[in-house]
């Protein structure tokens, strides 16, 4: 397979969003819940608060029988019960009574507000109060968070910290989320060898990638396997075909072997079909795609750039919206600080450190160097009809944070 | 203990800052180091590319053998040999030969550039040319990423999918990071129960903080587990003075307990130092520190909202510190889209929904409201000399997604 004809980039990125699967969904504790994609939408079984809640330690009591009450015009009320936190009082409150109260316990019949127990004096069952209160002060009312019956948060949602509180809230203890996509990871590359401290064979080099695109895949909420293949296409088609019959999706890197053009993408034609390979970008232009029994196949470069770039554009996506979770690239504005060239019909991914301001690219920006991407914390993105920019000019930039999961 | 009077955020900040401690490190395998803190430098063992590597699959050879070679002008080399990715060949190029190279192969003496194959026809050992390449095209030369000795990542570096291939290429099959802090959480409250679709007694309220929590300390990258305790002195007493032994970091939530005041800060009171106790903020004003054991105690609101807010602003970056790693809170300004009031001494935390220009607060924003957190992608603070703000006026705004891990 030759790489001699170059799709666009939008053509490329519809081929992969024309085969996009969703995963199956499954039920889960909610404790484990963090950070997945409700595949469910949740409707209230409960008021939250369940009642009119003390929000303070203090006295429940009516709010206009404080009125006037300061410190130079005390006020006398009667105790005449008390309520702990869990506890329930079926006592009524009536004029000039009050009942000992603690946060979180339930304001009782006929009382409206809470009094701060720091505005009082107490003498047996005589509370002297010295401050007033408004009707409602110090009280959650009832249902004022969530409505029982009330649909809260809607499939698709992506859990964050906040929504497991109102998730747990609203009554669930388990909760109906997206499968994680098993992905199956496929390192080519006779040349490749462990990392290693001890002086290597001539010709080898460290695989590095298998580090970036696991941790990248874990960065798009997946969970990966690694596998090692040779290049010879008997190696990579064993791999390839066992990957698609127990994985959701399958990537490779690297795979050029002597002769033989794209080993890769040669499997891929043999068990399945080719979306596209070749995309006028850079770097990253080898990204190749496929499917292979129903199952999507990125094939990435063995240049480490290049591969971190091909995952960032066509494979991070794809993951989110499998686990029901779009993905749109938030690009931002920012003042170019050098000048960029770049070439008509092509999208460049230019890394840059960028700040709130402005836009630095990377100068020493080679596809195999990785100290490119540990300096830079975005892109700088020049569509394929710029010819680029000069020092001054405003440039499209996303930072590598808001594409993480 | 009484909330009498309230410390200013900055002295509490700095109280905390005080008391900072770091974790001890550990060596661990590279592969399970994505988002954790380095704890040594990292000095490369290896050149990296360890030698002028092929970019392409092509032919090796001179370029200034190929000047003026074009598709009307083709020019004819002599193909002297082959290498395989990870093999070596030790012929040396001369003048008008080429040797057959795959990508990641080393590029013998005598070579400077790689043809591309596409760009020759070849009949046995006959290579036509229809393209030149100046010296040093489609060729990474040694060490253009790593030079070998040299520091390459310096301690306390946080580990992203591009620091993990950078540590890889340097030859690193493990690495010295810093332990994960363990957190014992501990919810108090007698009314409080677990996530339940049936109707719950009288007076109970789902405990909706152990889920919050527990996933805000997974997003400050450290590990968590939870008990419960009810609202004696003796069983928060208990809880925190066993937790005082066998973890890092302590945590409660709630506590208040009927005629005793705060009973959390009772122990911590009993147990160790109380740094402080209610400080100037809204929401949040009850929070609580302290020192039992060595061990840093925060004493967090049962109020969700409190809660939450109080995690954000104390515990975080102490959690972040503890694992080499700083978090200074990154303040963008928006324009306002409502008016904001606030009261003078006090720092407000104003739950609010922004985008690349606007911040809009929350109206809804009770502290016990977890919608208003759910609805909210960020914090307007309002600083404590600040009365509030206008419709259209400047405000300083932290998103949610730049405090997480």
């Amino acid at each position: 397979m030759f790489l001699s004809k170059l799709d666009s980039l939008g053509n490329a990125l519809k081929l992969i969003d024309e085969n996009q699967k969703v995963m199956d969904t499954e039920i889960i504790p909610l404790v484990e819940a963090h950070k997945r994609v409700l595949a469910e939408d949740i409707i209230a079984y409960h008021n939250s608060p369940p009642f009119d809640k003390s929000a303070m330690d203090g006295f429940a009591l009516k709010g206009e029988n404080t009125f006037g009450a300061s410190q130079s015009n005390p006020k006398t009320l009667k105790i005449v019960d008390a309520i702990g936190a869990g506890d329930f009082c079926d006592k009524t409150i009536n004029e000039g009574e009050a009942i000992v109260i603690a946060t979180g316990a339930p304001v009782p019949e006929g009382a409206d507000a809470v009094l701060m127990k720091e505005y009082t004096t107490t003498d047996g069952d005589e509370l002297t109060i010295y401050s007033q209160v408004t009707p409602g002060e110090n009280v959650s009312p009832k249902a004022e968070d969530i409505e029982k019956g009330n649909q809260i948060l809607s499939k698709n949602t992506f859990i964050r910290y906040q929504e497991m509180g109102l998730i747990a809230s609203a009554g669930y203890a388990n909760v109906e989320v997206y499968k994680k996509p098993k992905i199956k990871l496929i390192i080519t590359g006779n040349e490749l060898v462990e990392p290693t401290k001890e002086e290597m064979d001539k010709a080898k080099i460290i695989n590095s990638n298998q580090y970036t695109i696991k941790a990248m895949i874990e960065d798009a909420g997946a969970t990966v396997s690694i596998s090692h293949a040779g290049d010879t296409f008997e190696e990579v088609r064993d791999e390839v075909l066992k990957a698609s019959e127990e994985y959701d999706v399958i990537m490779t890197t690297g795979g050029t072997a002597i002769s033989k053009g794209d080993v890769v993408l040669d499997v891929v034609d043999d068990l399945g079909e080719i979306l596209f390979h070749g995309v006028a970008i850079r770097p990253g232009k080898p990204i190749g795609a496929g499917i292979i029994n129903g199952k999507m196949i990125f094939t990435f470069s063995g240049q480490p750039v290049a591969a971190m770039t091909q995952f960032d554009i066509f494979a991070r996506k794809y993951l989110f919206k499998m686990q029901g979770r779009d993905l749109n690239w938030h690009v931002v504005k920012r003042e170019a600080k050098l000048k960029i060239p770049s070439q008509l019909g092509r999208t460049d991914y230019i890394r840059a450190f960028s700040d709130d301001d402005y836009a630095r690219h990377i100068l020493n920006r080679g596809s195999g160097i990785i100290r490119s991407m540990v300096e830079a914390n975005s892109y700088i993105i020049i569509d394929e009809n710029d010819e680029g920019y000069q020092k001054g000019d405003i440039v499209d930039v996303v930072f590598f944070d808001s594409l993480l999961w």
